[in-house]
């Protein structure tokens, strides 16, 4: 008796009718009920006994012959190719759920804070560090993206330049140079993908596995996590109010398999301590004599609220073993993905051969309406009018703090940053975190920032997200949930 | 005698004056000229000596405090700070020349097309495959961004998904769904910066430093670097007209050394051959019964001539054992960095883990513009006048290189894809080129395909980006310099 299709035609399926029958046939080879040479019916008594048009058929057909299940020939009507392997492959419907081959799996030993907000009434969100993402200038932004695609589609939509629109590179290194004292060109830098996609290809380009990186704690989880993916072993560093302690950075250069430093000196993370400048060049003697680059995460040099931003130690670098991190992502907004690294030109280099097999380039029509907005002086503005606001609010949160904590606070009021870190002896602040979070709350627990987890008496209250009338009845929530 | 600085100060630089002189002591101390209680000179005799205002040393002063390199007293003055290590840091300039620690180098060993044309007159790009620029709707794109950025900026700017859009995976997965026949879902799915970072991602998840991966020559070079970047030994694999040699497969997976197969089975890179259906069968079975994953770049589904595009490896996989990698580089433009791979969930839950520290996300408001553009019929009805105008251009193509070309030229027209692959016997294919490109027409010698850039004598000759009216006159060109 002649094949029929076991055949659930589904007008409503994604998959239009004519490949549902192709499906059908193939998945009867595959399974032996058709075999190399089995005659398949003709369309007309096909499209009759599963009840579609005969040019449904007719399609499935010509589908399934291009793509050589069968052939099709004068006299003897549409056969299952001849040439067809006896052995099916296993039967069974398609499946996202098998898995067929090994993986190499990767996972996270640190919790990433996440910036994302549980369900629940409009929530107080004094996490993430994030900036005040209602007042960037994006209607500015929009513009620009749009004039520069209407003006040059055709360039902006093509290959370009693996180390970023030159455009860019140039008003940064302008900027770096001018307010940040580095001696940075357009070659000296690579536009990445935020400072996580620069910390990426650090890591890629510096460290073997089994190779040792001195990191900060408490610390940036999401860089710990990128020199974990080069195989490297993460070495913790305490910090304390003057930054990360040197003295342990030396004892550890000495064991001699330490292979980069990752520091953020300005606005240390979480802390926001300063590192002092006593450390400072000791820090960057003992890189120099151990050959041992410093990775300088300067995620956050415009908002400081107490005289200058200290200048980075990339700028009184003489012997070339700084590597300069930095992002917008405080300065505009982390969804822009803009960020970039300055350094050795050979580093630098380096990083942008690596890049082009990461992602191939940036996003260049972004990356030349920021370009605009820096040089027109939109940018700047912004971080002016921003580091008012933004010293503002950390003075009503620093106060709110006091007055509804009381002595349950310590809290030193740091030279800059979008968040404070007040620690809070004898409460459990994990505790504390994930009840303010059920009364609309979201703040980060200090053991976020800690390795492995460990418990902290220390809370990272952000303030660069909220404005300034809603502070006191957040941290009003705050101490209402203080204890359990 | 009190301390002067060596000063030439230059108000044209970018370095502001104040940062200027605090550059200066800072030289200074580093260099040992200056010692910790050193006293520095008051504020009116250094403006004074220097030609600046006093405000200008003050502000200088106030910098220098606040890092801390000099303390100021009531009584005594601005001193060099006591606290500052005795051992000056190696006296230089700051420069980007030295490198002053070891790098961990990676060199492409393949030579990648440059799309990028050289200098010269207004030249016919026949090269990079790429589509027609000028023919995206860049103005649709463009209002889109505009709209959801004016819209909903505060989560377009903030932080997102590593997966990606989830408008856009799900525009992506009905798509994959309806047109491709993939058992595809939004949590199946992940997009990412392009085919390139699908193909860089499941490198790092599959590959083990010494893994061989199975390649097609002729074969796509950006994949091979990023393979290579994971560790992997690149074991190149024939080619002909049914697509790549499964046989030679079979033999290579006996070594049971092979952890993946990459290969472009739909329009073969860069020769656009078809594999044939029993091929198809084969290389499943094989990859089931070894466990290794193929892993199936369909960068050019769509513009296929002859009857429907063939579906892919994907679509009939049981054993989940295909990593369908895809991209919208064709479909629309490379520059929007819009990619994606489909595959068992186990696998992209692997590639979001990893992503997430590599650039952390996409670019929100670019995949949501796209997704708006797919749903609302813009990009398919793009896809559809693209295939028409395509489909002309490859016909003009061919009669253009047999008419201007002779008997000099074999030429078999694919059933899609933008470029042509025809072979010139007994023609230096490189010199040709290099010719060519001086006369303002930019094609991609064979040997560009190769490994180890052997020489071929094959042209990948594309039409995707050249006006039917100006190929003509571009095959003429090529005629011309045909012999050297």
């Amino acid at each position: 008796m002649p094949w029929t299709p076991a055949l659930r035609l589904d007008s409503s399926a994604d998959l239009p009718l004519f490949l549902q029958i192709a499906r059908a046939v193939t998945d009867d080879v595959q399974r032996g009920r058709l075999r190399p040479g089995d005659r398949l019916p003709g369309s007309r008594s096909l499209a009759a006994s599963v009840g579609v048009h005969r040019n449904t058929v007719l399609a499935a057909y010509d589908e399934l012959a291009a793509e050589g299940w069968v052939t099709t020939t004068a006299g003897s009507g549409t056969r299952v190719s001849f040439d067809l392997p006896e052995r099916p492959v296993t039967p069974s419907a398609p499946t996202t759920d098998r898995l067929g081959f090994p993986l190499r799996p990767f996972s996270p030993t640190h919790p990433v804070e996440e910036p994302v907000p549980g369900p629940g009434p409009a929530p107080f969100l004094l996490n993430g560090g994030l900036p005040d993402l209602a007042r960037v200038p994006s209607a500015e932004l929009a513009r620009a993206l749009r004039r520069l695609l209407r003006r040059d589609p055709a360039r902006l939509l093509a290959y370009g330049d693996p180390a970023g629109s030159r455009a860019l590179r140039a008003s940064l290194a302008t900027m770096l140079r001018a307010r940040r004292g580095l001696a940075c060109t357009v070659d000296s830098l690579v536009v990445t993908r935020g400072s996580q996609m620069g910390l990426y290809l650090l890591a890629q380009a510096l460290l073997r596995p089994g190779d040792r990186v001195l990191v900060e704690e408490f610390g940036y989880a999401p860089a710990w996590e990128a020199f974990r993916q080069a195989g490297a072993e993460l070495v913790p560093t305490p910090v304390d109010r003057d930054g990360l302690d040197v003295d342990a950075v030396g004892r550890e250069l000495e064991s001699g398999r330490c292979a980069a430093i990752y520091t953020t000196p300005h606005h240390q993370f979480p802390t926001m301590a300063v590192m002092s400048a006593p450390r400072r060049l000791r820090l960057l003697d003992l890189a120099r004599v151990h050959r041992v680059p410093i990775i300088e995460d300067d995620y956050d040099n415009e908002f400081h609220y107490v005289g200058e931003p200290v200048l980075p130690l990339a700028a009184v670098d003489r012997a070339g073993v700084v590597v300069y991190v930095g992002t917008l992502s405080k300065v505009l907004a982390p969804g822009l993905r803009i960020g970039w690294v300055a350094g050795p030109r050979e580093l630098v280099d380096q990083l942008v051969v690596r890049r082009r097999f990461v992602d191939r380039q940036g996003d260049q029509a972004v990356e030349s309406a920021v370009a605009e907005l820096i040089d027109d002086g939109t940018v700047p503005r912004h971080v002016r009018r921003m580091r008012r606001i933004y010293a503002r609010r950390q003075e009503v949160m620093a106060e709110a703090l006091r007055r509804h904590l009381g002595a349950r606070v310590q809290l030193e009021v740091p030279s800059g940053g979008l968040a404070l870190w007040p620690r809070l002896d004898g409460v459990d602040v994990d505790g504390w975190s994930a009840r303010a979070r059920r009364r609309g709350v979201v703040f980060a627990p200090g053991s976020v920032f800690s390795f492995g987890r460990r418990p902290s008496s220390h809370a990272r209250i952000g303030f660069g997200g909220i404005d300034e009338d809603r502070i006191d009845e957040a941290v009003r929530r705050l101490a209402e949930v203080l204890d359990g």
